[in-house]
């Protein structure tokens, strides 16, 4: 039970100095003055906004970021898959760091679609879980799984390409998924496990329809990737005839709960189709522009009425967590895709879709996403004096189009004060840092054997000119 | 006289740990091992690398960050212009406030295409002059004039409008900079002026001429806009017959000391243009896309041999002014425009646009921008051990494609050092928090009786649907 008192907090277009009552991790009351009830918080040159979701990463590309050379996605991954297997601390320190970055960057909730150490999956999760439990952010971990071999995720052309089989099956897969169900799926504790298969190009009918099967028994969030790339485009009506979001349309994978990672191949009525549907569709910006994959046309799927959210994606290719810096570049990217500016995003809108936006693809806009009395204490206090945040203008506009650097006081999760003074208060920085130090080395980028093999292949596929 | 010991520099794609001796403000010695002369730096987990130029910028619009709706150019101009006017001391402050984020984000230069108060012209000048100095940036001031009014940057289309003539003469334009040059053009303490006319938009040829001669008496660098938005692609035509860039041309302005900010809009013959005459692309990717003037075919630049800096352009359409920031999304931006990645530009690449690219374009090539015995100890200190550069990889990658926050360990200025332990070392940062503070008032967005009057004309000559 504590009091936020004399806080900024954004009223339609304006703001207003309120105190806030948090009671048994909900807000109790919101108005000009209120008495003091439990702890006071001092509010005053201070911006109170609902928790941001951190709506796409994967918490352990933290150990390659800066890492790898600019490459598109088809490529990039290869050379991800090439680095040395992690292990399970490594899992835990990486989930700890990327929930750091999102908390010190105004996020409250990660959704890692959690890459798994192959024979090690349910401690891969188990380890993500623990960081995320220890720190304190709510988390939705979807183990990312697939049952085709990476290869396939590129066009085979008219080479007729034959790939390996996956090393394990769609039942041990989806067998797997179920475990971590029963392992960790506690959402009122604040950890949830989401059914979220790679994607289209990595997965089958079958494993489409477990996830489904699985995500209504449960209850469960659905997340994936869709058409990240031009080659995932060329892929889909390779495999399959038709477009991926038609795919998952039929597999019936698309609802109020999916979650749509990228989203920036889709034509008109692959938009019609996620509208129908109400899915969400999560913007990555960062990692379109540094994987090349393209500009999401977000101001058409804004226009078309569906849910859009933002993500930081894996840390190596963006290569960082910040979801304020997602946020930003989120917004202004697509101002140069239509000449018309009545169409650009504002920057209250920007703080809408990054924390209710956010919020409504994982079902919990009843719940989260915005300060309303009755919803859950996930909120973020940004201290206005910070000289990133001056000189005094419009405390949102800063905040979206500026570059807060270390901004954030405090932060409440389920209205447990996780991070406070700008130091998260349940685990020890310092030593986190000292450990991310200890167990990596300074390295430059090289060039894998793993992208040499595919490297040839691919620029053939995408016609440009043979490399040399 | 000091000495930076066991300090990471980057060696082609390697790196190497070294001892640097800076003697009398230049790079007297680099060795894996030097005995100490003077101060000894620890350099140990740190990485010194040349320090950026922050290649365009305009100080004052600090005072209207986070504050201007979406907008494109012509009518956030418009907003811009119609807010109270600053004082000099006001001017001061602002250009401290981006000194200092300048120099806190890896910039050891900074062009400051300086919005001149009308009336108080020299006094504005002399302000921003003053704080540079105080907190020891290196400054090229550009008094930013023109000779024609502001509502003549709108294409007149087939309305036939007049526009009002400007409230200064050419001649009285002309004046003031070569007053600014007696009073303040002193390169070798770290003050330049520059001959810098707003653009062809705004400029007449007397204008330019003037300028020229000017710079070509006094050795100056010369500055301007180009082909910022489709709007003045339109109106160079409208107006000249003719580009934007051959204008120039014709006028003697391009030069290798001809640094030109944006340049979105050039076709192939425009770039022809830039090559032969060597001038410098100045490119403000945060700008550019936060005003939706359009992305800057920045690699086609490289691919004709065009020199290319990075600038955060001014604080009121970034809204930051953070380098590193601006290089970073000046990086991965122009992946989406082209598919071949091998075009891609690499992050050690992005460093040396920066740092040699931006002391190219001002003609400062042999003296600055690198790590080189001889030249002048302009230099950054980056702690590695911070959060947001770990775990260690390449570091020059985290730094480019990373969020670092708070980086900086220090800064060296013609071998002073102007930031230790991530402060400056000159000016109270706390004293200028407060004056910021002070001097200013959260407000909202608005949309100014200025914008109004130009909306209407502007969205008929764009071609947009009249506004409701």
């Amino acid at each position: 039970m504590f009091t936020i008192q004399n806080v900024l907090i954004p009223v339609g277009q304006e703001y207003q100095a309120v105190s806030v009552h948090i009671v048994e991790g909900r807000i109790a009351a919101i108005a000009p003055t209120l008495d003091i009830l439990g702890t006071a918080i001092d509010g005053r040159n201070k911006l109170l906004l609902p928790g941001f979701v951190n709506a796409h990463t994967h918490s352990s590309e933290m150990w390659q970021r800066g890492m790898i050379p600019p490459y598109p996605l088809e490529l990039w991954l290869a050379e991800l898959y090439d680095s040395t297997p992690l292990d399970p601390e490594q899992i835990y320190l990486s989930a700890l760091g990327t929930a750091v970055e999102t908390l010190l960057t105004g996020g409250t909730t990660v959704v890692d679609h959690l890459v798994l150490i192959p024979g090690r999956e349910l401690e891969t999760v188990a380890a993500a879980v623990q960081a995320y439990k220890e720190v304190g952010i709510r988390a939705f971990v979807g183990p990312l799984i697939q049952d085709e071999s990476l290869e396939s995720g590129i066009p085979c052309g008219d080479t007729g390409r034959k790939h390996q089989p996956y090393l394990r099956s769609t039942e041990a897969m989806l067998e797997l998924l179920r475990e971590a169900i029963s392992q960790f799926h506690r959402p009122t504790e604040g950890i949830s496990i989401m059914a979220a298969p790679t994607g289209t190009q990595l997965c089958s009918d079958a494993l489409f329809e477990g996830c489904v099967e699985l995500s209504d028994r449960h209850d469960l969030c659905r997340h994936a990737h869709l058409l990240e790339t031009k080659a995932q485009k060329l892929l889909a009506y390779e495999q399959y005839g038709c477009s991926a979001v038609e795919r998952l349309k039929r597999l019936e994978f698309l609802s109020p709960q999916t979650s749509l990672a990228h989203c920036v191949w889709l034509d008109e009525h692959d938009i019609d189709l996620l509208g129908d549907t109400h899915s969400t569709v999560v913007h990555n910006p960062l990692s379109n522009l540094r994987l090349g994959s393209g500009i999401a046309p977000i101001l058409k799927y804004r226009q078309a009425g569906i849910n859009v959210a933002f993500g930081c994606d894996g840390a190596a290719s963006n290569d960082s967590q910040d979801v304020l810096e997602a946020i930003k570049i989120g917004t202004i990217l697509h101002n140069v895709t239509d000449l018309d500016y009545t169409n650009w995003i504002t920057p209250h809108q920007a703080i809408e879709l990054a924390s209710l936006g956010g919020a409504t693809g994982l079902g919990m806009a009843s719940e989260l996403g915005s300060i309303e009395v009755g919803k859950q204490a996930d909120l973020v206090l940004y201290d206005l004096m910070n000289l990133s945040l001056l000189p005094r203008t419009d405390p949102i506009g800063l905040l979206v189009l500026g570059r807060p650097t270390q901004v954030v006081d405090s932060v409440w999760v389920k209205g447990d004060r996780v991070i406070a003074e700008g130091k998260p208060t349940r685990i020890n920085l310092d030593e986190l840092r000292s450990q991310l130090f200890n167990r990596s080395q300074w390295s430059v980028n090289r060039k894998s054997n793993a992208v040499q093999q595919v490297e040839d292949h691919y620029r053939a596929v995408m016609q440009l000119p043979a490399s040399e």
